[in-house]
């Protein structure tokens, strides 16, 4: 039986995985909560209350194993299997997400790609045809796909959710700018640009405000 | 004196800011709580104490000016203004941005694209033109430019980073791998797409390990 580990923690292990992997590549094999909390701008007491949830991989003064920690937080995110994507909008995002060959590295298989354009339909990214949606459900079924990035218009998707959630897809990576209702056995990422743009702005604006708060009383 | 927002309020206000959009599109004035709360799966408590920090636009039993509250809140975020933005890395991601119509109806202008690849330099895309990287800091003074979009490989996006701050930048939209260092004046926005990738693939995940150990236990 697995302990349940909080949703704050889980969504800062992908962050833990990324300077891991830098960690590897830099050819470093051990590193104590007090370095990688230099690195990571996090405190090495929250360093130590996150990874302490896997068990405890740290030895007092020895530092954490980075392979180790590494295979550990691949095998709790899911990353360490092998997952079947496709992807539905094959415009500048769509193929922007197949060129990205990192994902591949992380057991995410790029399987198809597809469109309602017939000037993109046929064509080749990466090695990946793009396909007519009228394949949609077969693809879907044949290759045992289980996520699907949504990189369409807002109008589309949700009919497109529906249609790819009944053929077996478990996951849906949402960029379109709505938010779609799925039964309980299906999850959604949203991805929505437009509200992170807002955040960002909203944040400048913020802060260039309070300068010229602190002009005006000086 | 404007009142403190918390920062949970404003994550949530360009969602709301989307769904007021929508009704005006709809040519719905006026909604009240309760109706809100349907439509966007939030309960009709939270919408109310979240929307009071703006002085209570509603009233009881008469509901919300939709599109006061629209204008309200864009003000708030600071999308009522214009904002300069240029894009940095004109491959499928920039691109994918510089497309993005939407972005202009909320005061994004996007001013220039940037890239070192000389079979991109030149092209125009939406009527914007791709420019070398070495006009860069020229460009951002002349143009007042305040938001640059990082959609760059991880081992470039320091240096450019620093770059754009010097000439100026006061927000960074980075889409690169990396955690950007910037000086108290300047905000950074993340769109790490792997890392959100890898959070749809836990949920997944654990959803299917739920639904297996149910079938062990039945």
């Amino acid at each position: 039986m697995e302990k349940q580990i909080s949703k704050a923690v889980i969504s800062r292990l992908p962050r833990y995985y990324r300077y891991l992997g830098e960690l590897i590549e830099d050819g470093v094999e051990r590193i104590s909560s007090n370095e990688l909390s230099q690195r990571m701008h996090v405190t090495a007491s929250q360093i130590r209350q996150d990874l302490n949830n896997f068990g405890g991989f740290g030895q007092q003064g020895y530092g954490y194993n980075v392979r180790h920690l590494y295979t550990e937080i691949a095998k709790i995110l899911g990353i360490d299997r092998q997952h079947s994507v496709i992807i539905i909008g094959a415009g500048n995002l769509g193929q922007a997400i197949a060129n990205y060959a990192n994902f591949e590295k992380r057991g995410f298989v790029i399987k198809g790609m597809f469109d309602i354009n017939p000037r993109l339909i046929g064509l080749v990214v990466r090695g990946i045809e793009i396909r007519g949606i009228e394949e949609l459900e077969t693809f879907i079924k044949e290759n045992n796909v289980q996520i699907a990035a949504l990189t369409i218009p807002k109008t589309k998707a949700p009919e497109i959710a529906e249609r790819v959630i009944r053929a077996g897809v478990k996951g849906i990576w949402n960029f379109a700018h709505v938010d779609l209702a799925v039964p309980d056995d299906v999850v959604v990422e949203n991805v929505h640009l437009s509200e992170s743009l807002m955040r960002l702005c909203y944040r400048v604006c913020s802060l260039q405000d309070r300068e010229s708060g602190e002009e005006k009383d000086s």
